[in-house]
Order: C-alpha cells, then structure tokens, then sequence
C-alpha cells in the first residue's frame, strides 16, 4: 500500500515564541504564509518481513535516526508495536531544508498524517503528534499550526493543534516570491539574546496586525520586525532593499532561514525576474495554498 | 462589485447540543458531513445612491427581514453605518431550506465571509459572527463551525469558532447519497423533551466513535442515535430500512430534517439508483468537500 500526503512549505513573517513545558501548550504568536509548493510524503507499507522496520529518507536519500529523529519519532509512535513489516516514509522537499519553509513540519505531519490514514487515527491526534515531536526535538514551534491553517494565517492563540487559535486573513491575486539564500539554526537564534526583541517586536507586530488585518499590512509589519529585532542586516537587508525598488509592497525576511518573501502581483513579476536573474540568485514563484494538507491512497 | 462565497451543505449524523448564555460557548458537540453542494452567496455592492440600503434574496426572491432574521442581522454588522449605497446579498441554496443541510449556517457564513472580504475584517472575525446570529435566532449550534471543518468532522468541544474544536476521519472513496423528504423545525425539536434523550445518546455515540474513529462507526452510531431518540421512525424508518437491503453500511437520519443520508461506494450507486427511483423519492448524490468554504471576487 502506498499512501500519500501533501503539506504545505509555510514561511513565517513574524513571531512570538511561546515556550511551555507541555508540548501541546508551547507554540508561537504570529504570522505567516503557505505556498502551493511544500513537502510530499509518501508512506509504503510492506508485510512479509520478519522484523518491524522503518526507514525515513530525504529527497530518496536514506537518513539514520539521529538526522531525522522528529519524522522516525513520529512514525515510531504511530506503527504499531506488533506490527511485522517495512514501513518507508519518503519525504520529497520542495525547498531546501534549514532554510525556513517548514520542511521539518511538512515532514512531521505529512507523515503523520500517512501513517494515521494506515493504521488508524485521526487528523487531529496526528496533528498534535507532529506539533509534539516538532516542539520536543526543536524543529519549530508553529509551523505544523500554520500548515494546518492554510492561506496567510495569523496565530492569534499559542499552542498545538486543538489548543492554538488561528485566523486567516483575505487576500487577492498576490503570488509569492521566495528567495532562499542559505540556512540558518532554528536552535541558535531561539537560545540566543535576540529572543527577548523577538517577543518584544512580535507581540506589536501581532496586535498591529489584528488591528488592520490585511496582507499588505503584514508585509510592512514583517519588515519592521526584521529589521528592529536584528535579523535582517548585511548582504540579506541590501538584497531587500533591491527587490523594494521594484515592487509595491516590502520584501522581507524568511523566519528563520538566511532568505527572503514578497508578495507580487502579476503585473510585477517580469520586472522581479529580470532583478533577480541580474543579480544571479535562485528563487522561486509560488502561489499561496489555501486548501488543507491532503492525505490519500496514491496510485501512480 | 461583487463578490463570491461557497460555504457546503452540512449534514449532521449525531448532536449534542450545548447551551450557554454567551452565544460563543453554545455550540454542540457531534459528527457531521460537509457535500459539494451548499450555499452560494453573491453579494454585489453598488455606491451611487442616496442611503444605505441591504437586501437579500433566497433563490433569486426577495425576503423581508422577518424572514432572513440571520443573514440581515449579520450583514447589518458588517456594512459599516456610514456607508451609503445598495447591498444586495444573492443566496442560492442547492437544497431545501429548513431540511437539515445548513442552509441557514451556510446564508450566514457566507453572507459574513463575501462582507467581511469587502468591508474589512477576518475569516475567524466572519466566522464568529455567523455563529453568534446562528446561535442567537436559533438557526442551529454546530453547522457554521462544522462547516469551517469540512470532510467527515467531529465535534469534540462545543463553541463557536475559535472556541470550540474540531477533528475531521480519513475516509475513502464515498459518495454520500442525500434524500430530502420534507422540513423539521428545529426549534421544535430543540425545545421538547427529546432533549435529554438527545443529549444521553449523543454522548454516547461521540465517546464511542473517538474510540474507534472511522466513517463506517460513525454511521451504525448514527442510526443508533436516531432510532433510539425517537427521532427516527415511521415512514422514514422504512425507507432507511428500504436503503439498508442495498447498502453496506446504514442509512441514518438527516439532523434535523425530514430525510436520510447514507455514505455509499461507486459499486452500490446503480443498485441504489434503482431502488430510489422504484421508490419514486427525489435523492442527491454528492461528493465530501473536504476544502474550506470559499470567498473571493466574482468574475462571472
């Protein structure tokens, strides 16, 4: 049997971490984007064997334990302890991973997701899974919130799923562009000294937002938070400012990955290509993704 | 302008109602199937005239506030008071109203969804409001947030959104068939002594399905559910019992309506064609619309 799931990359343009010693109470405030592209996970499940085995791969490359610890802990919990067989879990990313489109997430659930739709479950006790491996191995701390949601969300109420609150706003005819330049540890900016601006900008962020909740506002908010909490600077706040030169609304920085988003209409995009093809970098165009990540029997 | 929303029937399997003075902690608890068939609100706003006027009309026919208490009280929320212009509020409904598909939820959302999306707002904003006026001139407790939902849902906490919380079943391949037989009010129910009856069973079967978390229980525990509230019997007992000689798995109740639903795979529709149409009963065929309602410009 072969079974298939779809998540969303989710690209987070502002936040306020949300730490608690109960996985499904930690989480984060903020907002973000899914796109049309993101992580596939396809789940094939074998008897036969003599043994209960699973294997996670990346990109069709094998991964030990130790490298993907959050989608092996996942699947651990959700095959059964008497089950005989292979279980293999491929997960194809659309982006690269560490560099903040929610790859790790996408994984989680997707696969989550897959093994539940096999061996039983539903979608809310294989949301709160992933959101729990996700938080206890570090992965991150609201993207499985913000797949779930769709569209540009906002997380109005920290947590996982069933406990956070999310919203989503209205939007018309934006494409997004994403940029991604490097990775960056989740890890070493969440330890680090910048966590206090960060919940300090994310909260005014959250509040401006809600108070005016449009698209092109969060663009502006998104910026700001950038920028004030320090995390855009350098080559990556010069490359920002090139793309503000040809488009309405401000770019601005993937969190947490050393890259960048906008929103772009269509009528801007020849003029973004022929910037960005100067400067010689990748990027990617992608639509938003409103619908929920999908889960099903694939027959290919 | 006009501005488009879909909102899906939804059909009830099993309830708990759930009461409470605030209309944002009444809510129910239960399963429900959401079809691609529903509610498609068009609303057209058009400046230029001297006052600030809204109308809505239910099938292309004009309805006097009296009759469309819910949707003119949420649009009169959301047309900002110094507004001056026509408002004009299309809601085309693809089955009877008052026969248990949510038209009511549906007008609602929809109405506050295309508004919202025009004047200003949220989704979770919308949403909220549509319940509350739901909730508030009885209109129903659990079809907005089941709704929002999609799929195969289940209501594991009462509220409206934002507050109460949902999980959805994986499920495969099913149709689900619809008979619509003749309007319920569901004040009546709601307000006689069925009640406690309702509310015994409908915890049972709710405990009973998260047990076992699959669309095939859920339909034995809704026909349970309506057989031994009573609200099940009579001619539509027959019927159902009719449908179950061809059907694996077994008809129920709609909640609350005077008809039927059943979860039916691609190999027992021609069987099922028949028998219905020996019957002489009008019947629907739809598909599980698993997406989020949707909103957007209308460029038709």
């Amino acid at each position: 049997m072969l079974i298939r799931a779809f998540v969303p990359a989710h690209i987070t343009a502002f936040f306020v971490p949300v730490f608690h010693e109960d996985p499904l109470k930690a989480g984060s405030l903020g907002a973000g984007i899914n796109l049309d592209k993101g992580t596939n996970v396809f789940v094939s499940i074998e008897t036969g064997t003599l043994e209960r085995h699973i294997h996670v791969a990346f990109n069709g490359e094998p991964v030990k334990k130790d490298d993907a610890i959050i989608s092996y802990s996942v699947a651990e919990r959700l095959v059964p302890h008497d089950f005989v067989g292979e279980v293999e879990v491929w997960q194809y990313f659309d982006f690269p991973n560490g560099h903040g489109f929610g790859n790790s997430a996408g994984g989680a659930l997707g696969t989550a997701l897959a093994l539940s739709y096999s061996f039983g479950g539903t979608w809310l006790t294989a949301a709160k899974l992933a959101h729990e491996m996700e938080v206890t191995h570090k992965g991150g701390l609201g993207d499985v919130v913000g797949q779930l949601a769709g569209g540009i969300e906002v997380r109005i109420k920290a947590g996982g799923p069933g406990i956070g609150v999310t919203d989503n706003l209205f939007f018309e005819n934006y494409k997004v562009l994403a940029i991604p330049l490097g990775p960056l540890r989740t890890k070493d900016v969440l330890d680090g000294e910048v966590i206090e601006k960060i919940k300090g900008e994310g909260k005014k962020a959250l509040d401006a937002l809600l108070n005016d909740p449009r698209p092109e506002r969060m663009m502006f908010l998104a910026r700001d938070f950038a920028e004030k909490t320090g995390l855009l600077d350098g080559e990556l706040l010069e490359i920002a400012r090139e793309l503000d030169r040809v488009l309405k609304l401000p770019s601005s920085m993937i969190m947490l990955g050393k890259g960048l988003f906008a929103l772009v209409r269509e009528e801007e995009i020849e003029k973004v290509r022929g910037l960005i093809s100067d400067m010689g970098i990748n990027y990617t165009l992608a639509d938003i993704y409103t619908e929920r990540p999908k889960v099903g029997r694939w027959i290919g």
